[in-house]
């Protein structure tokens, strides 16, 4: 089939001298499996899918809100130091930081707030706003996105952990992102033990 | 076959309506996906395995050796203040610390960096082996063990990173543990990606 492009069931039951009834089964597993494609009144034809775009395929599945974290929120006024001591009680990498009506507005990770400690600052006088990444530039994910792209978007952007959001309007009728969860590397590698080990 | 249990294949072509020859390829495929197995004389049986079985044997048969980053590592005598640098430098959430002869001893995440930088003490006189994990509390993986088993402990021992080691024999015939490489949540993420990726 690869040689000769789409071809019909009547056609290749003669090239392989069978029934085209028996050959049936054989074109419907290749067919469900996605490794064949079939096209009315053209035929047979292979789609160049291996087994692995077959576990593609499971994990392109799986969305973002199967799988993400509670996520663990500050208020912008929050000092660095209760910041990280909420860290450390919630142990967790990053913080998500949100404004008084709950939206998005930054967030925070160990890596950041280890810079600032050693600035030689008093940790206590310094609101967290001051050490986290702000919107717009926070990258978001949202519970419809496949944890593929989700993961994709963690490797490329180099950051270990994303809010999970919903887009939603505020009282003023301006879009804003209400918080939903928090998507992390720790998420994917349970994902991959769950995949792998059942 | 659920139902009847080992069958022959003479058995299926009767049951079915088709002769074995037709019948063949399609046991082929279904033996091959492995989710038939086949015996000599007895016949065909289901495995009871799944296309998430698949899955799994794909995931669980990578080794640590494709997929781990190189080791950063430092001195016990480096100071926790140069270790942060070289963290901030090589841009790792771990710092692999080892012996004059180049052997494990330890290991320091950013977040013992971040409790220890809390402390208030000068970090340019503390040695890093104040704040590291010591072996033999070390969790480590090697080049042989497969992916699936790293990411399991990475899981249930909480950890973000382990060094990959090769078991060695030192000059005074002592069994050591030489660093080849680190294993992190981020090697898995990748790996994930380009599983669903490609």
């Amino acid at each position: 089939m690869n040689r000769h492009g789409p071809i019909t069931g009547a056609h290749i039951a003669e090239k392989l001298n069978l029934s085209r009834a028996a050959l049936r089964p054989d074109l419907a597993i290749l067919t469900m499996s996605g490794m064949l494609g079939a096209r009315p009144k053209v035929g047979y034809y292979c789609t160049g899918k291996t087994p692995s775009d077959l576990i593609a395929g499971v994990l392109g599945n799986i969305r973002v809100g199967e799988a993400h974290s509670h996520p663990v929120v500050v208020k912008e006024s929050c000092s660095v130091y209760d910041a990280i001591v909420t860290m450390f009680m919630e142990d967790v990498g990053s913080l998500i930081i949100v404004s008084e009506g709950g939206y998005l507005e930054g967030i925070a990770s160990r890596k950041d707030m280890l810079k600032q400690s050693l600035g030689g600052q008093n940790l206590n006088k310094l609101p967290v706003s001051i050490v986290m990444t702000r919107m717009p530039n926070v990258i978001v994910t949202h519970p419809e996105e496949s944890v593929f792209r989700a993961a994709q978007k963690l490797i490329t952007q180099q950051v270990d952990a994303m809010p999970v959001v919903n887009l939603v309007q505020n009282d003023a009728g301006e879009e804003k992102y209400q918080v939903v969860g928090r998507f992390t590397k720790t998420n994917i590698t349970r994902l991959f033990v769950q995949l792998a080990g059942h």
